[in-house]
């Protein structure tokens, strides 16, 4: 039986090559995690976004409590054997989702109350049925529930929100069932205020969780503040143990990454990648740029002239352009493959940097042309 | 350099197995053609359409006359290479489409003046138009041009019609460009008129077209009444020559292909196995079945358990289900995937049958409950 363990092969400043051995496989960190909402990455085949790079994909909890449900996964097989992804899976907690798509929620002691974003049913989702739920959907790796708060938000809110995020915590903690090579991690929130990010880091360490997220409204979603992003991941992260993994949600633009990444982040996730693809924004090593202008139209180069990709090794740019123009379901799937490749490939570059000890050289190249 | 050629290897009854040799590879006869209309299969990656025994695709010369336009597709390096299939691509000639898509058309001696289905702008394409468009596509098959009459017509109208058609067929004969391994077939019309359809045929063969298509509306789009198709397919089949490949356009349902092979017809296409994909209907070995339907919500079972493509071989119909209800592009993928698949793969079993001399009782047993 393998134990959840991460393992440090290599550290270069505070950017660490590392290992987590799961009862799923083993994920290559520092990690992105393609997301996978619905019980499905987007428009890619699951071989696909394996053959790719990818070692773990994220499964968010609340799109699966409300559809198909946890109960019909779990009578399936669970996620993986469901979605024929038999490697690591990462589930959120439901509390970001619950805070940005759900409507007219109300949070009480117990948990939260919202109305479904699907048909406006009432729903009830607590610290208990957060963790239940992931455990049927058969996750690697469970995340604790939390609140999330508004980006501007005020000391004593932040402070109150993070009080009951600690409870809903250790309630998290005592609901989870522990399995061989499977996790489970708590989540630090307190906006940005470094003492309520101390109390929390240091409240969560102490509940012996087998990881650690920084979490908050401030990072998901691309809504993050540059210079608030990287002082809270600089702060934050150095509060966390070094024998467990680390993992800023929600985040980001390959830049952010980057910057994580020489901070001693170790793992992502993000729709970016994929949202983007499907509104003809993608990702290269020259910056970004959208198929759907007319500049494209006659292009014979690929997206990306340093990519590998099927896409780029296969298609013109003037041929996507034509499928995008033209509404096909192609067009969608090569360019979500491309945005994907290129966040795998990205992290792959970021891995071999920092075994070969030059990460800070090629972070430097990177954010000279990454947005 | 490879002669366009037919060649017979087995026949039981009127059903022949046979190779076509062209200057993109051999097709195997008899064969289904996925639909390619706009430069893509729709929902799949070329690759994957390959690897599931697909040895010719079709596209749309209609829809790539507007989209992305042929002189562009001839500047990539030809549709071949824009679209990533380097096998071989047969092209329509646009004639049915400009009857059952465009607007406003009116039909002169010269060709066809219309507008556009995308905006509405004015077109017009003639017989040298139509050839001049394919040979910039750059098609291993080309189509000569056609009058598409309506289903129901009289026999003074489907006379007048074919003599159009014929002196629009010679022009499309002098227009096209002779090069090793490519082929032009003609198209024989006439309606469910057997004096007709017999004239047509005659003065085809006599133009010397590398191939010849039973055509007509009557065919095309699942429009079609299952005797008459028998009625014409089988009387027309016996007009044309032995030496050379006959395929019947647009059609159909499995059932209709495996009659039509027994009358030694070769070459099909059809857009129904993919258009049906993305309206959850799918074909299967024990006959159609909607995937959106509620039955298959807790189903564990795959799409169709004789059947070896990736969607049944790795998804139960659980999934398939919830992908299609939540509106997940990979459920059209899938979706889109199994029906080709299905119709590839009852090709292949059509072409064993025939070299193994049992096509009456292999096509009995699928006829009894291929839709």
């Amino acid at each position: 039986m393998t134990e959840f363990k991460y393992e440090l092969i290599a550290q270069d400043g505070n950017a660490r090559r590392g290992r987590i051995h799961t009862a799923h496989g083993v994920i290559n960190t520092p990690v992105f995690m393609p997301v996978g909402t619905v019980g499905s990455v987007k428009a890619l085949k699951p071989q696909d976004v394996r053959a790719m790079g990818a070692d773990i994909i994220l499964g968010n909890t609340y799109h699966l409590f409300l559809r198909p449900g946890p109960d019909l996964v779990e009578k399936m097989g669970g996620l993986h054997e469901f979605m024929n992804w038999e490697h690591p899976i990462l589930t959120d907690s439901a509390g970001f989702q619950i805070y940005s798509l759900a409507h007219r929620n109300k949070v009480t002691e117990e948990g939260c109350t919202f109305h479904s974003h699907i048909d406006g049913s009432k729903q009830f989702i607590s610290a208990e049925i957060s963790t239940q739920t992931q455990h049927k959907l058969d996750a690697t790796i469970t995340m604790a529930f939390d609140e999330c708060t508004k980006k501007e938000i005020t000391y004593l809110n932040a402070k109150k929100s993070w009080e009951l995020t600690e409870r809903w915590a250790k309630r998290s903690r005592a609901a989870f069932v522990k399995r061989p090579g499977y996790g489970q991690f708590g989540i630090v929130q307190g906006a940005n205020y470094n003492d309520l990010r101390e109390e929390s880091a240091k409240s969560l360490v102490d509940m012996d969780f087998e990881g650690y997220a920084i979490g908050g409204y401030l990072f998901e979603e691309q809504k993050c503040d540059g210079k608030m992003f990287d002082d809270v991941v600089s702060f934050t992260t150095e509060l966390l143990p070094t024998n467990k993994p680390r993992y800023v949600m929600g985040a980001g633009y390959p830049s952010d990454i980057i910057r994580a990444v020489g901070m001693g982040v170790d793992m992502f996730d993000c729709v970016l990648p994929t949202r983007n693809a499907r509104n003809g924004q993608m990702f290269t090593s020259e910056g970004t740029l959208n198929i759907r202008n007319a500049r494209h139209k006659e292009s014979d180069l690929p997206l990306d002239p340093k990519c590998s990709c099927d896409t780029c090794q296969n298609y013109s740019r003037a041929y996507l352009h034509h499928l995008f123009k033209t509404g096909e379901i192609l067009g969608l799937i090569l360019l979500s493959q491309h945005n994907i490749a290129f966040y795998l490939n990205m992290m792959k570059q970021l891995r071999t940097a920092i075994e070969q000890g030059n990460y800070a050289s090629v972070a430097k190249e990177m954010l000279e042309t990454y947005r």
